[in-house]
């Protein structure tokens, strides 16, 4: 069981009030939750921040399924580099255009450059590489 | 077959030969795959800043596998809104968290609401929702 | 003076000494300083989402001072929209580049698309439009 | 007089036709212009991710002018760094709030530091540091 700790923090009622909005909006149970939340998102970007820092990312590209060719690069590049990919997850958009999500693991350098690799092979029309979470 | 024209860019050289320099780091084949992508990121950054665009969103939330409501949560809240859920993907990041992807399609204000929704989960530790396409 | 009130948030002890260490890196005078500007940050960005929401943006040009056309352009530019300019610094980079900040005051929509048409002027190398808080 | 290159890019016809009326919106003169701020914009961004590299950042802050003394330390705090803050920008918001702009210059790491000891002063309201261009 994890430990809990209750701190006290002041904040003028109108700014209160507005993010007390805001917890609703989202769905949130309790404010606790709600900064948590805060809390935890600024410090993952402070640490993702490092190309050193081991952590989980997710390409996502976007690619006309009528050309073999550029599945089988996916597949391979993602073999090649065995350590890193963890996952993928294949989605067919339209009659056209698929969207492959791919999971890497490895250091926030490594899986940049690799997502910046399959981002740019030929045939993929759009592409992202977004950093999730540090692990470990 | 697509239709394909060509067209003159003018460039400074010192430019020219920096971007050559990026296009060959990130493994492209030519100069043109380069900037057909800068254009296509650039088109679909525009479209997702309408909130009645039709497009693909990534929601990524880590969680403690321990908590089975959570898990049931997720599945409910994907399965109620069924139109709008495309697919998930489960990852164990270690003994205590998992790393869910739920991919989304609808109108860009509908799945950032719902997106928002399940990153507000109780339980949930870190979460984020990108949006990735427009789709059709 | 601004009426202040406290609440309680309870934390993971880990999360929170996490969060200790960041708070005193950059210089915070206590936890609450730093919550409130989390909380500040979150409820701006949700703001600044919608186009009708009044606002001040910067925009960022980096150009050639040897053309003075392209100064003379952002002058007028700035004064046929004389309401929504509020104001703009002017900086030398080095021989060739200056580098020219100008604020923007009114809805979000509006200051987005004149600071688009101030990045796109001929002679601009190098532009960015940020939205930086709401404003009534 | 700056060198010019002309080269050939092929693009599919239907980007082209969309990537034409993004060009004619944003009042770029013609398809070069706006090719060359998509090649600039990704060249500085790539520059920015590195430690090291000597950049200007602006930092942004929103201050009630009412606390004297805040004032007072973010002009001692930009006369100690005295070789890294290169201006500043005042504005009055309304009747509580001033936005300061505050451009700094040196290297990334270092001025990402200052700007974030800038935002977490007490008083500051509203803060954040973006990185504008590469200098030198």
């Amino acid at each position: 069981m994890k430990q809990v700790q209750r701190i006290g923090v002041s904040l003028e009622t109108e700014l209160l009030s507005e993010f007390d909005e805001l917890v609703a909006e989202q769905g949130y149970h309790n404010r606790s939750e709600a900064i948590r939340d805060l809390i935890r998102n600024r410090l993952t970007a402070e640490q993702l921040a490092h190309p050193d820092t081991r952590a989980v990312a997710a390409v996502f590209v976007v690619y006309d399924h009528h050309r073999p060719q550029l599945a089988q690069k996916l597949i391979r590049l993602q073999h090649s580099h065995l350590l890193k990919t963890i996952s993928s997850m294949h989605l067919h958009l339209d009659h056209h255009n698929c969207l492959e999500v791919i999971l890497l693991r490895g250091k926030v350098g490594d899986i940049t450059k690799l997502g910046d690799n399959i981002v740019s092979l030929k045939g993929v029309k759009l592409g992202r590489v977004n950093l999730i979470t540090a692990a470990e």
